[in-house]
């Protein structure tokens, strides 16, 4: 019956394109928009248009704004001296929200990964290396995930940046605040015995 | 930070309007169109507009459709002496899917709910009655949900159209295909007694 109703179809499809939008969810979307008001669909409609067309990516950090320059990059108060690397743009929104980086951003769009065809070229590492250029910067500190390509990645830059004078750190691993031991696993329990404090 | 790029924020609130999106989600999907090509972001919202201005309800059985009369209604191989009453236009699409009805259908848009302000005369309950006067009409199956509304309903469109001479029925209540005694209900299992039936 759905199948009948073209124009429901077609949307519901839309939906399911989505990420983690089954099929019976985006069914359930699809009736939702039908359920709006024609102004509700409206804005909804011209919001994807606009996100689309309005944001793109700050000229400096990378990071995706729909102004000139980014208002990380556009801050006078923020360090200038220290740039975060991150992979993508959601690390910007993870980091901010701990409010204790004051320092500016450089996001990747991605990490090395030959076996998807992504060549450190495909990233936004020239970008960093001209920003590096600049004697403002002291330190580099790289946020890739730590999975193998973010370790990778993370070896790749520093190895670039190192020899220009630049200090450049990692984010620590170890055991999560608020975990348990029990439920760790043993390559972060290794690392974080590896990286152990004086108390 | 999601807060200064002004059309992320506006699509994350869109989506997270939907039924079931929660705040997190919703900022996945609105990052996730970002990342659809200009083409696939602009297919989707013109399939939000499309769906919203080309689907309307059937004159007949008050469905969705984008057609002047819905393929049910213009369907000549179906049995128009039987009507199936229903709640809304996702039941029919779940009766369909058991592939066994083949008489037409009846949408209400709703349940006689005094409590949210939803007297008969906001239902399509008008619409059916004109359809009764048709002596074609021999049998109503009121598949209103098993709920106090939807009983309600039932018992409410039974007092109308018994005076007409026509047949009134309601779908068997009883212990679900497949499921155990031991979680059913004792309401349902009360009805199912009650429904007992000859082997």
């Amino acid at each position: 019956m759905a199948d009948h109703i073209e124009p429901l179809t077609k949307l519901a499809e839309q939906f399911g394109r989505l990420p983690g939008i089954g099929r019976k969810t985006a069914l359930r979307l699809a009736f939702s928009v039908l359920d709006m008001t024609d102004e509700q669909a409206n804005e909804f409609a011209c919001a994807i248009k606009e996100a689309k067309t309005k944001i793109h990516l700050c000229p400096i950090c990378q990071n995706l704004t729909d102004k000139d320059i980014c208002d990380i990059c556009a801050d006078d108060t923020r360090d200038r001296s220290t740039i975060c690397v991150l992979e993508d743009p959601r690390a910007v929104l993870v980091l901010e929200r701990v409010r204790e980086f004051k320092g500016m951003y450089h996001v990747l769009h991605g990490v090395i990964s030959p076996m998807s065809g992504v060549t450190p070229d495909k990233l936004k590492i020239k970008e960093l290396l001209a920003r590096c250029e600049d004697s403002e910067v002291k330190e580099i500190i790289i946020a890739t995930n730590p999975t193998v390509e973010g370790e990778a990645t993370a070896m790749y830059l520093s190895r670039l940046l190192k020899p220009l004078g630049i200090i450049v750190t990692r984010l620590a691993y170890g055991v999560p605040v608020g975990g348990d031991l029990e439920y760790a696993d043993e390559v972060t329990l290794y690392r974080a015995l590896e990286g152990r404090r004086d108390v």
